[in-house]
């Protein structure tokens, strides 16, 4: 028989960052403690906002996280000609874009306790306004919290 | 003791809408009734086509809408010279290209019977052909139904 | 009463592939045969690098994998005046950009035994690496096992 599957559910707020691609990995493990007790499962995190985004991407190198600030800056620009949703200010438009590119959520693998990411692999929370404030997840764990796991 | 984690699949068959970006977190809502069951869990929504995709992004202001489709379409072209496969229509081949960057699939935490999401956010269907027709998706519901949801 | 969840997790390697975008459902479908068992559920995969990504696209045209490798080495070149993580050869930095752009995961619905994918979707590697190597993924399938799936 299997064990249950266990479910917990919920909010971190982040603390106020700039606009920019920022590796947050380490403020929200510290936040997440009973991912110790799960065996396997998966971690759902979820941003409830329109203009910041969750990706995973390199953890170490500060100069990749410059570099897609830089290069999404280009992609989507301030101020292009066509944009009619421009009264929130010049980085509101490029913002939403950014985020429906990005995505909002994400779901990595819980494996003995962990999140089960590649050794070069951290969490960012991409910040597309230039004062966003304090940014909500919403974060949801579920799987198995018994010694067997997954295993059969 | 956890309560047992429930499982509700089906699909839904949206109407077919016109090419841009379409909220239907109103269309989809109305056809998921269970979700008022699940104190805690995650909704999961799946677009059985390539040449569509599924996004959260800003819930009132139809401007935002008009201008991702506006920016998509610059971003990925229709009649770009190294396009090769180009005989279902000039709308096709980008159709695929931004189905890849905006993704196939949403998971959004079900909470207390309802989609957690954003005070500002809602769900996209972004219809990247001219006639796509009715577009469908398989929703698949997994959480606790029982009151004390995912607290312990 | 509900049938109880059950969890797979599995590591799989992937055959070394070139730069480029390649279907991997055979590959990705042969080492699953635990998914025949599931009745109802998500197949969770997730790449652990941060310079290739999955996508679900078109399966059949080999046109289609062509033009979005021609349109992405667009959207992100190499050799950007701007980029300042060169250190690793100029396709390192769009390939980071790439991953964020693509993501590191995928979550297809189970159905009957069967990963729910539409008639003309398939599971791409997106390698953005010249030479990438066996690239790994983690799949962690959840969902109920009985006869009586998700129907109640």
């Amino acid at each position: 028989m299997n064990p249950e599957t266990a479910w917990i559910q919920k909010e971190i707020v982040l603390t106020p960052k700039p606009r920019g691609f920022h590796l947050i990995t380490g403020e929200v493990l510290s936040a997440l403690p009973e991912l110790a007790d799960f065996q396997v499962g998966i971690a759902h995190f979820f941003i409830q906002h329109t203009s910041a985004s969750l990706a995973i991407n390199e953890n170490v190198e500060p100069e990749v996280r410059a570099d897609l600030e830089s290069h999404f800056d280009r992609l989507v620009p301030e101020g292009a000609a066509y944009y009619t949703h421009t009264y929130e200010g010049p980085d509101d438009m490029p913002a939403h874009i950014k985020a429906v590119l990005i995505g909002a959520s994400l779901s990595i693998p819980i494996t003995r306790g962990r999140l089960n990411l590649g050794t070069w692999q951290g969490i960012y929370l991409c910040e597309h306004r230039r004062r966003g404030g304090a940014r909500r997840l919403v974060v949801t764990l579920h799987g198995q919290r018994t010694k067997n796991g997954g295993k059969e």
